[in-house]
């Protein structure tokens, strides 16, 4: 596996584009549409938020995704075109079929993502004018431009590509995300597309997303909320050399290695750059009896409030991380539970250490910084990556939308 | 009802004290022990937490309340005797002997709780000490003095007593609690003891103080977590005129209705004084199919970090409540969904009404907040209590232990 510069469009037959159409406030020039395109139809795969409450585009791109093909996907920001009733369901449409018929395809084969304020309707007539400009301008080093106008309060463009050889042949993934809290609804938000020029069918796709979801989205948090908007799309456009990828084949195991490092990649930026973020925390649990329960334990510590506060205050304080386990919903012996802070023993059997103040003072000024939770003797293991909790955290929440 | 002076000594019969330890640190005149005693032998009922991970005190406590009877109820801040192995039942055991000695009753008539700091074992020798000036200092003025022992982060020492009329006899209840953060390990606790003058068998006394739990102490929030050590014990020693509540009689749903006032206002204290909070939010549910599913969406709303930042920051974010109410695992039709500000529809039907927002923004700078949600036409209706996130909660969760 090899670290390639771009993002969705290096892998082969994709092009990309961003346009400023002033979705959030006419006039403005900050890119807010981006546009990604296959030069032949692709197989597509999605995962969806599961919140009750689903976007427009949300329930269009769905839709899209079971019957599997797809040519393009259109992206804006500034405008969530949530809670929009059945206008928000026509104006997604729309947009598909501006799209498709601006790129003559069909209007099937056109995914639309929005992310930005809920609850008030898409203004057409920019976000058209802002669609058309991105097929005018589509062309095969526009990765960061995409990746920026997708951003909401993203501090920076999240994109990344990787080349992987499976078997024979050498396929490329690219990949753009943007995020900032899970979810920052009247913003709402965490979106990614990833592209592949691999050979693979819709359902072989779905499959290897799914795993590679479960192993980088599903194990994050910034702050716990899931938003109407969420969304990951893969399109798989065949146009690498090498044949057609199968299912249980060592092919497919190192397509869906490759799918899952880029998934990663993107997921750790979202906690790097999470809002407020000071620290990137890895939480590793160890011990249970299924990988379910470490994962239950893992999400427990890394959710907590006074867990992630303790870590912004660079404070080593076992007893929350105990806590939060205590109360995961798993059972465990109590005196089996042991910590370790960067690699230190602080709790081992149930009880505190003798460690030394000075050497965990030291592993929580790091930037980063690893827990390691052992439960006792199972097999079970997990992991979950999560950020601190800051003012500054409290501050773009609080004032976000004022 | 009517509410009278007084805490925990308000009931006939119950003494209190309180003393200074010096627990956490030798030779602070802080007060961190306080002592509760019921002239004859009472009925004891408590409700503890149900993290895996339980303090020594609670599981001595526990004992205590299956048995069902109990004279005294000794507790000290600065030191949560949890994650402290055997040596930490032993001092538990230790510690409640010494008062009964002191005390001349059984030892399994006295429970003890702790909160404070995780991990570090009891200083016996001041922690003995503390308790025997306590059995020496025992009065019937001591209600305040006793609060103000077992507080912790809190601001203010949380204390009421109400007069109930059962039928004939006029029965008294009061109440201590102490929280702050409904946890704050490597510091612990949400506390409460609640004393009543009625005579009601054990059995009775734990049906009553489980509804009165599930009505106040588990319908609110400050952070989430859940501590080693919560605990609320309820003593009845039967010094009121009048014969024994029995279940199933008006007297005993009038027992019920002054139990679970107390226990709802000293609830409402530790929210107000959470950490950090500068708003009360009472969040109201109804049209779901059943309370449970009114609770679950309730919970949501008040448990999410963006609608509590939204809180604090005066916000009137409504898509942040619709949000959370989505993911709460709760199956509704999105179309169905109202929201009201203060009394203000803002979302109605699954979309924003043409609200007024400075009529909103009135509401929202209000130090007590009331949200409602609706969800169809179904039955089931709920409330839950919780307070804004602010950089003071931050502040204090980041700095505590340092």
């Amino acid at each position: 596996m090899m670290w390639i510069d771009g993002g969705v469009c290096a892998p082969r037959g994709f092009r990309a584009a961003a346009a400023a159409a002033g979705i959030k406030r006419p006039g403005s020039t900050r890119k807010d549409c981006a546009l990604v395109v296959s030069d032949v139809p692709a197989s597509i795969a999605g995962m969806f938020t599961t919140n009750r409450i689903q976007a427009a585009p949300v329930q269009w791109s769905r839709g899209i995704c079971i019957r599997g093909i797809a040519r393009a996907v259109f992206i804006n920001s500034g405008n969530a075109n949530a809670c929009t009733g059945q206008q928000g369901i026509e104006d997604a449409q729309t947009t598909a079929a501006f799209v498709a018929q601006r790129l003559n395809v069909a209007v099937t084969e056109v995914a639309v993502l929005s992310t930005g304020v809920i609850g008030v309707p898409l203004p057409m007539d920019r976000l058209l004018a802002g669609a058309d400009a991105c097929v005018a301008g589509l062309r095969k080093d526009a990765s960061a431009a995409a990746a920026e106008a997708i951003m909401t309060t993203d501090t920076r463009p999240k994109y990344t590509a990787l080349e992987q050889s499976t078997g024979g042949a050498r396929v490329r993934f690219g990949a753009m995300a943007k995020g900032a809290g899970m979810i920052a609804p009247n913003l709402a938000t965490m979106l990614c597309v990833i592209t592949t020029d691999a050979r693979i069918s819709a359902e072989c796709l779905r499959e290897a997303l799914g795993y590679a979801v479960r192993e980088s989205f599903n194990c994050i948090c910034v702050d716990n909320d899931m938003s109407t908007n969420d969304a990951v799309l893969c399109l798989a456009n065949g146009a690498a050399e090498g044949g057609e990828i199968l299912p249980n084949t060592p092919e497919f195991e190192a397509f869906t290695e490759g799918l899952t490092a880029v998934a990663q990649a993107m997921a750790k930026e979202l906690v790097r750059d999470g809002e407020g973020a000071t620290k990137f925390v890895t939480i590793r649990v160890h011990g249970t009896r299924s990988d379910e329960e470490a994962r239950q334990v893992a999400a427990a510590i890394a959710k907590s409030q006074l867990v992630k506060t303790a870590f912004f205050g660079e404070d080593a304080n076992w007893g929350r991380i105990a806590c939060a386990a205590g109360y995961s919903g798993v059972l465990f012996d109590p005196g089996e539970l042991g910590i370790r802070l960067g690699g230190i023993p602080v709790m081992h059997e149930g009880m505190p250490t003798s460690y030394r103040e000075e050497d965990v003072s030291r592993v929580m000024r790091e930037a980063e910084i690893e827990v390691e939770v052992s439960l006792g003797n199972g097999p079970g293991k997990a992991h979950f990556w999560t950020s601190d909790l800051s003012y500054e955290y409290v501050k773009i929440n609080a004032e976000y939308r004022s």
